[in-house]
């Protein structure tokens, strides 16, 4: 798996808190039969041997359909699975710390929210941007928001690839993917939905529409 | 720094909750300057930044007095600031994963409370063995309490150092050292101490004895 050959376009992110009682291997796995291209896990309040469990369960999945597994925050289980890459937020590890961990060939994205911080991590080598919120959400990343008009800045000025997040669903992805983007992260539209497939098909259309 | 010549006597575990104040970095070097053989990182509820951060600070010190640095849980952490080792508990990866990530050289130290988990851990090739709560204490510790004619049974039984943990002060190392083990974890008995420098000191003197 090379960094350029990552396609963005429907990217999964896990959150067990909104699964509603559905099992989350499972539902990862019926969003890459609907269409997702890359898995980022992302598991907040687990033991590091929880974490390892479900990433490494998650990986036999992603490797099953040839889709990029990411990890998030955490480099020692990113290594321990042999991911395909790591995503950092500004409370992480330092972009060149992760770097220098991973190695060369591992996908590392970054966190955005500024366009000061998408130049920076760009000069740092990040592979690929997270850049939101762009709509409200109950999670951590409203924190800091990103109207769409700054998105489209942001993505116009930095050289690789952007993945817009935060709230996005069927009803506004598309202005979103006006932008030009290359993608767009997806947690609850998908991981909530009844159907996990069907949700990330119906995404997918709208994302390559 | 290799792993058989580590002298695991006065093993300071850090804990920030119970600093009553104090800096963390200045209390770890005056429980080096104290005498302090190995210290431990343990924090909880940091984010990956400030972990990477305290523990980078930290490494300075051990360096600066040529003692060995052991990180908690993290082996991206322990990776990234080039520690000395890694200590991991039952809820912590796997050690095979561990000894994987960190490599033949690194110290790995694995937290037992029962025999069968000790020999385990031996037979995986941990360099050492955190064994307790010998004494009641407020942590985790507590969940599993290892006698101490368990303590001695176990050192007994494996050939790799045993270092006791749990509620181990002043009042209470002199029985712990008459069960043959190589060092004692300290914890509060040194972290929450008024004056660490003679905490440790003191300690020290007792374990020597
Ligand atoms: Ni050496």
């Amino acid at each position: 798996m090379h960094n350029n050959s990552v396609d963005y376009s429907l990217y999964l992110v896990t959150d067990r808190d909104c699964l509603g009682g559905k099992e989350l291997v499972a539902t990862v796995e019926q969003a890459l039969q609907g269409g997702a291209t890359v898995v980022q896990v992302r598991e907040k309040n687990l033991s590091t041997l929880e974490f390892f469990q479900v990433t490494s369960r998650i990986k036999s999945i992603t490797d099953k359909y040839g889709i990029p597994l990411i990890v998030n925050d955490r480099a020692d289980i990113a290594l321990a699975v042999d991911a395909a890459g790591l995503h950092i937020g500004q409370e992480d590890l330092p972009l060149a710390v992760a770097r220098r961990l991973l190695g060369p060939d591992k996908i590392i994205g970054v966190s955005a929210s500024t366009l000061e911080e998408a130049l920076l991590a760009q000069e740092q080598g990040a592979d690929y941007l997270g850049v939101g919120a762009v709509f409200p959400t109950n999670t951590k990343d409203d924190a800091d928001s990103v109207s769409l008009a700054a998105l489209k800045s942001i993505k116009e000025q930095v050289r690789i690839p952007v993945v817009a997040i935060g709230g996005i669903n069927r009803s506004n992805v598309q202005p979103v993917m006006e932008t030009g983007i290359a993608g767009v992260a997806v947690v609850s539209a998908v991981i909530a939905a009844q159907d996990p497939y069907e949700a990330a098909c119906d995404m997918l259309q709208l994302i390559r529409a």
